[in-house]
């Protein structure tokens, strides 16, 4: 997807949101998963991971699918949490591919997997989530620097989400440390981040997570990007602010991609749980209007 | 595998070679490729990669079956590099779990992943690789910081190998940088990584990814890291020194597990692939030997 189809996707929806599709079998619908066979009816939640993982994978497909039916009005974008899909072995791979599959080519398939490795294997990353399966977009950690980023960059229409300032508590270990001190300006690893990996790709196939929980941040780092997209986690169960994001970060082509997942898919888990991942998709694109406009 | 039985097996065996299982299709041997169907056997090395996929993750199975039997006798560890196995879809994945379910218990096993998120993502991420596969170590990119490595920390008798100082050119754009001078003493990001990462853990259940390319730092990271064990990629195709690294980090337990993948797995890709690959590894193997006495 280009730069273009996806400013004008947000633009003529009136949402930036993102949906995050994280599903954890302990936390899907009782119903769903009495569907699923006598086997998952009968067993309470502590002993569920012990369960067939086929059967397992087949049971987070059909809940994505049901999410995905009723949310795509409302969002332009998917996340796949590539760890959720793991933890169920290969046959959870298969779902995941099931699912990007399955994701309209009008939205924005994100793959977050936080890859990055030495050049020959970055290239075989971006052939598992650019050629194997159709994501438009891959989450990369920045720790290795430029070789391990380039692979990614390589694809036409595909675009590389770097990490520069994350959501979580941790962030304050590395990302928030200060550099050496240059002309006098006192600057954080994170924005040594956002100015290097800045330039090796363009506003139109890179983007960087910039989490929501950051707020005191905003300001720096428009300035240090101002024309870059933001992948944004962090509102919702994290405590984020999609007010605070909305009017300290947008830029003139919106540049806010901001994703919710468990606020989202896991708003009810009674029968209605489509239909409740429905709403709070609905809720969160008419905040988003408001600050579009 | 606790320290002790990591550090009795690389002593009786006379070797700390780790070797690593990175399977390009493109690189496999002819024969091999001719044995899984005339498909295969057909297609030039161009167009292998668009073969279907089930067969391809078959080979691939086949050919780690093979160097696995050849090598085990000279090495105390593998390393699977999981992106060789993604590229491959769900098919690959399930090579990788094969690979893995095959490697001999008494070997240490790795899955180079270079994973890492927030807490509740990585806690998915380590049920992937230790309780649904058997790993016995996994590589972990510090970006995020101490909750993105933490759940992995959890599992007893695992191990978690956390980027140091990696051995690619891009090592020098973050992790070689300045941070700001503390005590009057210069410190570089990837020297913070190493004191910081190694109060997350114990020299028993974290290790360091130190590059063999970065001669030129052993003896800082050594004094930072004394007793810790470090993973080191990097001789062979990447042109480190397998005599440099061991005379400059070994320590009292040896404390090193050096990798070698391109060097051993395609040292021939005629018929004789695995007995180039065991002589390979026993090259690797008697060097060693001199460098422990």
């Amino acid at each position: 997807m280009t730069r273009n189809q996806l400013v004008t996707a947000i633009r003529s929806k009136g949402s930036y949101l993102c949906v995050g599709l994280d599903p954890d079998p302990e936390k899907l619908p009782r119903h769903l998963r009495d569907q699923f066979g006598g086997t998952v009816a009968d067993l309470d939640r502590a002993n569920l991971a012990d369960l067939d993982r086929a059967t397992l994978a087949d049971l987070v497909f059909e809940f994505n699918r049901q999410i995905i039916d009723a949310t795509q009005e409302h969002c332009v974008a998917y996340k796949i949490n590539t760890a959720f899909y793991e933890a169920l072995g290969a046959k959870g791979w298969e779902a995941m591919e099931r699912t990007v599959n399955y994701i309209p080519a009008t939205h924005f398939r994100i793959a977050d997997a936080k890859r990055g490795d030495i050049g020959n294997t970055s290239s075989q990353y971006a052939r598992a989530f650019f050629e194997v399966m159709p994501f438009d977009a891959i989450t990369v950690a920045p720790y290795m620097g430029w070789d391990s980023v380039r692979p990614f960059l390589e694809y036409k229409d595909k675009w590389t989400i770097v990490l520069g300032l994350t959501s979580n508590p941790g962030a304050a270990d590395f990302e928030g440390q200060r550099m050496e001190r240059m002309e006098r300006k006192e600057i954080h690893l994170y924005e040594q981040v956002l100015a290097t990996a800045a330039a090796w790709g363009t506003p139109d196939n890179l983007m960087f997570v910039i989490g929501a929980t950051q707020a005191d941040s905003f300001e720096r780092v428009r300035r240090l990007t101002p024309d870059h997209f933001y992948l944004v986690p962090g509102i919702g169960a994290q405590g984020g602010s999609l007010e605070e994001i909305s009017k300290k970060a947008m830029n003139k082509d919106v540049g806010l991609l901001v994703n919710a997942s468990r606020a989202v898919i896991y708003a009810s888990d009674g029968e209605d749980f489509a239909g409740a991942a429905g709403k709070a998709a609905a809720a969160y694109r008419s905040e988003m209007r408001a600050f579009l406009e």
